[in-house]
């Protein structure tokens, strides 16, 4: 027995099924990313990364942990990382993209459940992960009527902590979410054992919003045109921006980065300038989901940008770092984390602006709305997606799917009609 | 042409397709209702108004708009009716139980959307439901995803108005649901254009309170043994409440009670002492969605009590009468709607509460829990039901169904074999 499997078995994963899963993990990982031609060096860190997920980074936070720092998983970006780092604690995200489990979940979840949700209560039925394992809080949100719920049976099983988000946008809705970050500050502090003090916040402010802008950059750089790096690369970074200690996996990003623009500055691409720019909408694509990505960029389109959670809905905005007391960091937390575009919100007018704004300075030719079967915001919102984004004159396709292999040949079929008809 | 015809095609329905649906109505009520035997003569007047559901109401409903008052339609029981009536205004309730309109419903809602959604919505775009289109405003509200996204998109065809309803019982809850209030008050006022005054106000509340109290005066003969009425008759009842005029209709149950009281008085029953006596909890049964409890009551049982917004979460509790200014008036509209046990809460601990309470006072021999296809939130809450439930020894039977008739025969064997197990 290694290291890391008498660290799984301390943690009482299923050593078996999760043996397996690392097996198919890495099959998939080879297949989709490590076949690809002309990758950046900067994404040797990623693949590292990637292939210790299980490893290497639970081993960082179980030694934290024994040093006493307190580990919190999350499942939405909602949730204020600023906070739980200004109490010196680590956030990871649980967000779960894996059809493991799943036999486990539907034992308690309605089969109309969506992906997301079923992965994440099958990973913790089934042992399968040793991030929610090292939690000392699990926090979920009032984001979709799915994840409301399911939160009340998973708190069977792990410590859960619920931060409710309002949906509108009006000024109790403000007054609302501030309550909310000040109860879960007061829950941090608690878990942690930390005060969070002016200094320790302005400090978390600053490291976070460093990995935004870090992100920013990537997304403007690889919107050149011939296109410099895979959609599938660029999901994956950003898959990883969850669970990475935040300033290395930034300063890495940087050299990423760096490499990123001399090879923009030589006009080099990874697909010739016809190959059709397309881009990404909807759903969230957790780690390791990189099935549509791996289907769009097979089917002769290249991927320029993620209009989503694990994308451009989590990095677009910064907190104010003018704010000097606590009070005021606050605030400024407050207003940043309410302008996100989830779904969830009615009307949220704000996301179709934004898509269409990024539609046109990505100079994509069409854009593929994802929906997780059973999500009914993002399903309902493809309605206005389409509606918005084909007033501009740009093709939509929609899709709805899940973490199963059953659909693939059919979306591929569907996909490379959707790429021909863009030619 | 007859007088209805006409004021039907002023309304600007389809005359045919409405002409079929009216068909299909009468046709289901003669199956369902009049084969009872032993009704109470008190029935009479709900089996009027229901044959003149879409004539005779209506009619009042127009020459009350032509006298310039003002029609307000809702999906929920969340909506303050009290407000609406002090300003004047008529609120009828909307939620739809029939499957006519599917078709064109799918044409704009995922296929994995609730019947109730797709009713309501297909309703409006096959142009079939003269109440929709006598809304002067349509108020929806934020309770489950599909119909917070579904108002978005009716809001392209009807006058929508949407009520944020909080997901949580917090204090900042609290605020919000206050705010939602006054500012849905201050809309009723624009709409009507009439002022809400404190005696305005009080009336309202009275008259509210009065048909609330005579459901409950219902709720608890019923529960006699033998059983008087049938449970199918009970949800006519309350499915009548949402659209009727409060006072006549509170008048009617009145007398329909004393009908009953004297049955009650002299052991008489409509089914003999032995026959099982169940409850339905879960999702509402908008009229004419009768198919569950046809299905129960031909199936050997009887059903003593329905925990739904039809049914007893709109009649248990009462606005506090003892408010003597305007603005205590509304705090004590805000506590009450606060009390709503609505499985879009999290936690909604409550519910399970209430529930095992019901279930006691009602001497069932078991619970039917059914929750619509895809409504998360009551399909999820199940999980729960039928826990807190089976602690108390009581067998629960889950179904989840939708308003076709495909799976009529496979209910009714599950439910057949369920009502077995009791004897
Ligand atoms: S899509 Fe909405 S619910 Fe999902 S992670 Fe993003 S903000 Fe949270
Ligand atoms: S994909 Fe949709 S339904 Fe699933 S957790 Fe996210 S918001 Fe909820
Ligand atoms: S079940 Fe909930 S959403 Fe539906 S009418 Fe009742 S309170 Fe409203
Ligand atoms: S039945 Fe469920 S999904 Fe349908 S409208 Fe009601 S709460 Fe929403």
């Amino acid at each position: 027995m290694n290291d890391y499997e008498s660290m799984w078995e301390r943690l009482n994963l299923d050593l078996d099924a999760h043996a397996a899963l690392l097996e198919v993990l890495g099959k998939f990982y080879g297949d989709i990313y490590m076949s690809q031609t002309g990758r950046l060096k900067g994404m040797e860190y990623l693949d590292f990364v990637l292939s210790e997920v299980h490893g290497l980074r639970i081993k960082e936070l179980q030694d934290a942990k024994a040093g006493g720092k307190k580990v919190i998983g999350t499942f939405c970006v909602f949730v204020p990382e600023e906070l739980v780092l200004a109490a010196s604690g680590i956030q990871v995200g649980l967000c779960a993209g894996a059809e493991a489990g799943r036999g486990e979940a539907e034992k308690i979840l309605p089969r109309n459940t969506c992906a997301l949700i079923k992965s994440f209560v099958g990973f913790k039925l089934s042992r399968l992960c040793p991030y929610i394992e090292s939690c000392d809080l699990v926090v979920g949100e009032t984001t979709c009527d799915g994840k409301k719920k399911a939160y009340e049976m998973f708190a069977e099983y792990a410590p859960v902590y619920v931060m409710e988000i309002p949906q509108m946008k009006n000024r109790c809705d403000r007054e609302l979410w501030k309550a909310e970050v000040l109860r879960f500050k007061d829950r941090v502090e608690e878990v942690t054992g930390n005060r969070i003090t002016a200094s320790g916040l302005k400090e978390a402010i600053r490291i976070v919003n460093a990995r935004r802008r870090a992100l920013q950059r990537l997304n403007r750089l690889r919107a050149a045109a011939p296109v410099p790096i895979s959609g599938r690369d660029v999901l994956l970074i950003n898959q990883i921006s969850f669970y990475d200690d935040p300033q290395r996996f930034t300063a890495k990003v940087g050299e990423l980065c760096d490499e990123l623009e001399s090879r923009v500055g030589t006009g080099q691409g990874i697909v010739s300038e016809e190959t059709p720019r397309l881009m990404l909408s909807g759903c969230p694509m957790a780690v390791p989901n990189w099935k549509l990505p791996y289907i769009v960029e097979s089917s002769g389109a290249v991927i320029v940008g993620e209009e989503s959670c694990i994308g451009t809905r989590n990095t677009r905005d910064l907190v104010d770092e003018g704010a000097g007391t606590l009070e005021a960091m606050l605030d400024a937390i407050v207003d940043r984390y309410m302008r996100i575009d989830c779904a969830c919100f009615t009307p949220n007018t704000e996301r179709l602006e934004h898509i269409v704004q990024m539609a046109g300075d990505l100079r994509v030719r069409g854009v593929i709305h994802y929906a997780l079967s059973f999500c009914q915001p993002y399903a309902m919102e493809a309605y206005k997606v389409e509606k918005a984004l084909k007033a501009k004159g740009l093709p939509v396709l929609t899709i709805e799917t899940d973490y199963g292999m059953e659909d693939v040949e059919q979306l591929k079929t569907r996909v490379e009609a959707f790429v021909e008809m863009l030619h």
